[in-house]
């Protein structure tokens, strides 16, 4: 039976790969490296670099694909049947991927940035391919040190206060309102700056862009305060380097104190 | 300056540890290992076991120390003193540990299992220490799997639904109603198991026990056919091995499907 692995392999700095996804790259046949197109061929750079720094050349084949584009301009209440058809252009991919071009006995794997349980979508598309019927596989997942842990060890900060509860949402979500019983919001997948709404209330941002590469960027403080800040560090950046993966926390500050 | 390492060892694979965390184990010269008592003396154990699997012996020093006794018996409102006497003892070991045992020019670590965002307190201690200003160090923060990315990889699901929010509560909170404006949730430090009163809800459960360890137990479906099970393999295996560590996802199902 063909075998899969979604191995996570950390927030970006090559030293974040566990001992396990060292040892998983090194059992795998076939990678499987998808290509979001010409502005995050860094990403597609890191990548092979972890493999050539871990796996013995001549062990294993790379298959690149490009990645079906998927409608961000879609809003609202159009977003969920966009990601829809996205996910389902997606499993064909997968689906003919791992039936033409991994052997029976193989074993394929997916390198996913950060934690593959975290905002990411390889997992459900893997449940679908699976659904389809028409190739099977047995998969498994490494787990891999996520953005978000990689943002508050570099802030050196937890991300709950003591007995209290974290919420890890959207940008998206953010923007339509701060998420009800929590005081500490991780926002992930946000273009649009949505913590600015918060401008004016007394909340604390830990905000940080490329952790663990050579780009890293990392800025806090109140929103009024750091939130300008921010917004050009980050026009900056894109503007550079032409894309950007950015996260942060946002602390709401007790009124007791 | 003293420099102290405070370095997540992952949910308790040692194949779980980064490179980035076997290269700080080994760049330590002092471990301070706090035992919370016989009962988790497996802990100890495998902490040990990772210091030789990967430090070469005769290159650092261990300095144990018995962690101060926290009333876990205290309920409601007494549990934040409760909590804040607990830190404040902590905190005099700690800042005694470090003054008595580390030289100016070394570099001591704290082995924490999981990732040290999310419920330790290892880093609030040492900024309580750094506050009171008898001692002085430099710190950095080494992020690690937590148990939350080894239970959802075991159980090879996500922590959110596409572009949904995740909450990482305790079980003291989820005992209290669930959460708003979330339909999942990851469940920690739940000694109640608080699911047991969701039985009756459209929710399923993802659990796992001693989660990467051989002692790994994992069950899921809906909580009115899984609780029971769990509460039953929760029981056994506590009376067993004399202490328990586990956590477990709850996953409202879609009432529109």
């Amino acid at each position: 039976m063909r075998r899969i692995l979604v191995i996570g392999i950390g927030a970006g700095d090559p030293e974040q790969l566990t001992l396990q996804a060292v040892r998983a790259l090194r059992g795998t046949d076939v990678f499987f490296l998808l290509d979001k197109g010409e502005v995050k061929s860094d990403l597609t750079r890191l990548r092979r670099e972890m493999l050539d720094a871990h796996v013995p050349q001549g062990t294993y084949r790379l298959v690149a694909a490009r990645d079906p584009e998927r409608d961000r301009g879609a809003g609202g209440a159009a977003y969920s049947p966009a990601v829809g058809e996205w996910r389902s252009a997606r499993a064909g991919l997968y689906e003919r991927l791992i039936a033409e071009e991994l052997g029976e006995d193989e074993t394929g794997a997916f390198l996913v940035w950060g934690d593959p349980a975290l905002y990411d979508s390889t997992l459900g598309i893997l449940e679908e391919v699976l659904a389809r019927g028409t190739v099977t596989f047995a998969y498994e997942v490494v787990p891999g040190i996520s953005s978000v842990s990689a943002l508050v060890a570099r802030h050196r900060t937890g991300l709950n206060r003591v007995a209290r509860p974290v919420q890890i949402t959207t940008g998206r979500r953010l923007a339509e309102g701060f998420p009800e019983g929590v005081d500490d919001v991780v926002v992930m997948l946000d273009a649009q700056q949505a913590f600015q709404r918060y401008a004016g209330e007394d909340i604390d941002i830990y905000w940080g862009a490329y952790l663990g590469t050579p780009d890293e960027i990392l800025d806090s403080g109140p929103i009024a305060e750091a939130g300008p800040r921010i917004e050009r560090l980050r026009a900056e950046a894109r503007a550079r380097k032409g894309w950007i993966m950015d996260t942060y926390l946002l602390r709401r500050r007790p009124h007791d104190r």
